[in-house]
C-alpha cells in the first residue's frame, strides 16, 4: 500500500497541506466529542503523533472507530489541513478510516503509565511506549553515527568473529558454543570432554572482544572499525551489565596514543552532536521525565576540550582533594583501578568536562598496553564522560615483539594462543592504538536511562534470555 | 604521528603537489637501480599504491631501506612530485625513510601468488594480498551503503539478540551456548540436563534469523532492520555454507509482498551501484582476474527492471524448458522446491535480469508466511540473480491469529514458545513483510569470488573456528 510516513507529514507540511494523503498507525487515544472524534496516531516513523479528526456526518463507519481501543493499527485516508493557529500544525481529516488489527481488551499498555520494570516482561511490546520509542531511535541513530563517522574518515568495517577458539585477552567469563550432546557428552580415555568430536573440533567460546582479529585487518588496511555483539558471562546482576552486548572497537596503523584520543575525542561528539541534530523531539522528552540534566551535559560534552592528564597527576589530584575534605569510599593509592566515584570526581568536580586519564600502571591493564619507557605505566587512555565515568577504554598497543613476548611470558599466558597475535610484530610491525566504546553504555549516556536493560531490544541477563 | 593516507594523495594530488608530506604503508616491492631506488608502498587507504623514490645521494640511510622485504612498514616523508608523463600521476621524492617495522625472512606472503587454500591458513596475514584487500573493501563498502540505504528511508536499526532460549522459525541445527560444566553436566532427578542451573536459566542456543524479534520493534517502529550474525550448525562443508554469517533483515509495517519487492529491489540496485562508484580499482582488479563477467554483471542488474513471476508461472516455463530440450538434474514439477539449475535458467536464460518468483506452495515455506487466497500458496518471493540463484528470500507474513495459530498447530509447534509472535496478531496487527538477505552470499556477487571462506575476515566452517 502507498502510505506517507507521519515523519514526512512533519517534513513536507507545506507541500503537503491540502492534498490528500494515506497514513497507517497505532491508536494512542481517542476522544470522542460526540459527532466529532479525535484518534491520536503514531507510526513509528517518528516521535511525534498525528492528530486525526473524523466526523460523524462524513464516517460511515464512525462508531466502528470510535470503539477502538488504544493499540489498534488503522489506517487512515484524509486530507492534511494545516492549523497555523492551534498547538499542533496541521491535522488528518479523515475521509476514510479502515481498522488493521484490532487490539484485544487485555492489552497490557493500556495505562499510560507502566513501571519499567513491568515493561521488561513486555519487550515484545514496550516499544510502543514513548520511552522505549524514543531509546530504540535513539540507539539507531547513533549506531549509524558512528558507522558514517568511520566510514567518511576511511575507515573500514571489519566483522571480526563471534565464535573463538581462542579466549581473546584472557579477560572476562566465556560462554562456551557447542553441538556436543550435554546428555551425553562424549569423553577421552582420560575421562576429560572430547573436544575433537565438537563442531569446531575445539573447545570454542563466545568473544569478549573483537581486538586481537582487528589488529590482523588494521597491519593490512591502515584503520579499520569492529561493531558487534560481545558477550561476558559474568553472575553480575547490575543496572550495567549485560550478557550480550555490542562494541564498538577501532584499531588504527602508524597511530600513537594521542591519536587514539583524538580520534575517541571527535568520534564521541560527533556522534553526542548527531542525535542531538536528529532526534530533538526524543531527547526533550527524555530531558523532561528521565534526566533533567541530559540535554545541557551532551551539550556540555559536545562543545569541550577534553582534558588530559596522566593517571599519576589523577592520583595526585584524588590525594590533594582527600586532604581538602573530600570523602572516597574506596581509599586513593598509586596503584589502584580507579573507581566510579574517583572518576566522576576527577571529570565532574576538578576538570569540570570529558576526561583522559593516561598511563596506568602495567599491572591494573591488559597484556597488549604498550609499556612506557618508566617501565611500570603502560600507554592506555581512558576516557571519563561527567555523569557515567569511563565511557571510552582505549591504549597504543605494544608493537615490539620482544616486549610483547616478555610480557606474555612474565603473565604465565600461553604463548601458543597468541602465535598470530605475535607475528603481527614480526612482518611490518607499526605503532598502532584503538580503543573499545560499549555501545549500551553510550546509550544510556545519551538517553539518560540507568539501566542496560532498558537500551537493549532484547536484553540477557543472568537468568534471562526470554523473547 | 601527522601521516596523509595515499587515498587522499589520489584524491587531492591537484592541491598536494609539490608539498612535503609523510606517508606510513607496507613495502609491496623494492627496485634498486644502484643509486636510486624504487619502492611500491601500500597503506591499506586505497587499492593503489604509492611510488616512493629514493636516491643514493639523497638518503644517509639508502643501503638500510634498500635492505628491506616486502612486508616491511616504512614510514617516508618526501615531495609529492606529479608525473602527468608517466603511467603512475604521481611519485613521492623521498627526503626521508624510516623504518618503522622490518619484516622477518619467513614472511609467508613473500611470492606474488599464492592459492587461496593456502591463504585461508594465513587469515591473519592475508587481508594485505590485493584479492583480500579488494574483497574486505568491497564488504564495508557494502556495508554501510545497506547502512545508508535504510536510514534514509526512516528505517531503525535494531540489534535483535544473539542468543536466544527459543528456536525461531524451527529452521536449522542450532549451537548451543552454555556456562554448564561440561566435564560435569548437572542433571535432574530424571537424569536430564538440568538447565535451572545454566547461565539464563533454560537451554539457549546462537539465533538463526533476528526475524520474529524484528516484526516485535515494526509493530511500534513501522519500518526496521536489523543486520547481525547468524549461526547455523549445519555439517556441510560446501562453497556456500558458513557456520558464522551475517543477515540483514528488514520488516515493515503497514506493507504487502510488492512494497517487500519493491524495497529488495531499490536496495540491490542500490548497493551494486554503490560499490561501483566507490570501489572501481577493486572491481576492476577482480573483473580481470577472478571473474572476468563481473563488472557487466553487477552494470546489466543494477539497471534492470527485475522480472516477476510466480511460482506456478516459473513451473510451467521450466516444464517448457524441459520439452524443448534443456537438461535438468533435478526434475521439475509443481511442488517442488527450486534448485539452482532451476533458478539460473529462469533469470538467465528466461528472463535474462533479476527475477522474483512469488507465492510458493505452502508445503516448502516456512509457517509465518501469509497464505495466499488458493489455501495452498503463500506470499513469498525469492529474487533469484544471474550468476548466483536465490540471493534474497522475503514473504509478507501472516497477520491474521487465527491462520497463524492454525498454521502452528499444524505444522505440530509449540504453541506457547510463539506466544509474543501470536500477540502481535492480538494487539493492532497489521499487513506487514521483510526479507532476509544473507550478507556474504551479496558480497560474493559483488566481488565473483566464490567460495564464502574468502569473503569472511575470520569463516566459522567444520572444523575451523581458528585465527
Amino acid at each position: 500500500m502507498d502510505r506517507t510516513r507521519i515523519a514526512q507529514l512533519y517534513a513536507d507540511q507545506e507541500e503537503l497541506g491540502g492534498s490528500l494523503v494515506t497514513v497507517g498507525g497505532w491508536v494512542r487515544s481517542i476522544r470522542d466529542m460526540k459527532d466529532v472524534g479525535f484518534v491520536t496516531l503514531n507510526d513509528g516513523s517518528c516521535f511525534k503523533d498525528l492528530q486525526v479528526v473524523m466526523t460523524r456526518s462524513g464516517l460511515a463507519n464512525y462508531d466502528e472507530i470510535n470503539s477502538q481501543g488504544v493499540g489498534a493499527a488503522l489506517v487512515v485516508r484524509g486530507k492534511l489541513a494545516l492549523t497555523p493557529d492551534r498547538p499542533q500544525p496541521f491535522e488528518l481529516q479523515a475521509e476514510e478510516i479502515s481498522v488493521e488489527g484490532t487490539c484485544a481488551p487485555d492489552y497490557p499498555l493500556q495505562k499510560q503509565r507502566q513501571t519499567r520494570e513491568f515493561l521488561r516482561t513486555q519487550q515484545h511490546l514496550r516499544a510502543r511506549t514513548n520511552l522505549f520509542r524514543a531509546v530504540f531511535r535513539i540507539r539507531s541513530v547513533a549506531a549509524y553515527a558512528i558507522h558514517t563517522f568511520f566510514q567518511s574518515r576511511g575507515f573500514v568495517y571489519v566483522n571480526t568473529p563471534i565464535i573463538t577458539t581462542s579466549d581473546a585477552e584472557g579477560a572476562g567469563e566465556m560462554f562456551q558454543v557447542t553441538t556436543l550432546d550435554m546428555n551425553n557428552v562424549p569423553k577421552t580415555d582420560d575421562g576429560k570432554v572430547d573436544y575433537s568430536k565438537d563442531f569446531f573440533g575445539a573447545a570454542a567460546h563466545l568473544t569478549v572482544s573483537g581486538q586481537l582479529q582487528g589488529e590482523n585487518f588494521a597491519q593490512s588496511m591502515g584503520d579499520i572499525y569492529t561493531f558487534g555483539p560481545t558477550f561476558r558471562a559474568e553472575d553480575s546482576n547490575t543496572r550495567r551489565h549485560a550478557a550480550e552486548f555490542w562494541m564498538v572497537e577501532p584499531e588504527m596503523a602508524f597511530c600513537d596514543l594521542k591519536g587514539e584520543m583524538d580520534v575517541s575525542e571527535q568520534m564521541l561528539k560527533f556522534v553526542i552532536r548527531t542525535v542531538l541534530d536528529k532526534c530533538p523531539d526524543e531527547l526533550n522528552m527524555l530531558n523532561r521525565f528521565v534526566d533533567k540534566g541530559l540535554l545541557a551535559r551532551l551539550e556540555h560534552v559536545a562543545s569541550s576540550d577534553f582534558a588530559r592528564v596522566t593517571y599519576t597527576e589523577a592520583i595526585d589530584i584524588l590525594e590533594k582533594a582527600v586532604e581538602s575534605g573530600v570523602k572516597f569510599e574506596y581509599p586513593v593509592k598509586w596503584g589502584i583501578d580507579l573507581q566510579t566515584e574517583h572518576e566522576r570526581y576527577l571529570c565532574e568536580q576538578h576538570f569540570k568536562r570529558p576526561t583522559f586519564v593516561t598511563d596506568y600502571p602495567a599491572a591494573i591493564k591488559a597484556f597488549y598496553m604498550r609499556m612506557n619507557e618508566d617501565g611500570k605505566t603502560v600507554a592506555a587512555a581512558d576516557c571519563l564522560a561527567p555523569g557515567i565515568g569511563e565511557i571510552i577504554g582505549g591504549s597504543q598497543r605494544e608493537e615490539r615483539y620482544d616486549k610483547l613476548l616478555a610480557r606474555i611470558e612474565e603473565l604465565g599466558m600461553d604463548e601458543q594462543q597468541y602465535k598470530y597475535y605475535l607475528d603481527l610484530r614480526r612482518y611490518g610491525s607499526t605503532k598502532h592504538a584503538g580503543f573499545g566504546l560499549g555501545f549500551e553504555r553510550l546509550v544510556m549516556y545519551l538517553t539518560g536511562v540507568d539501566n542496560i536493560r532498558d537500551v537493549l531490544p532484547h536484553p540477557r541477563t543472568v537468568g534471562n534470555a526470554d523473547f
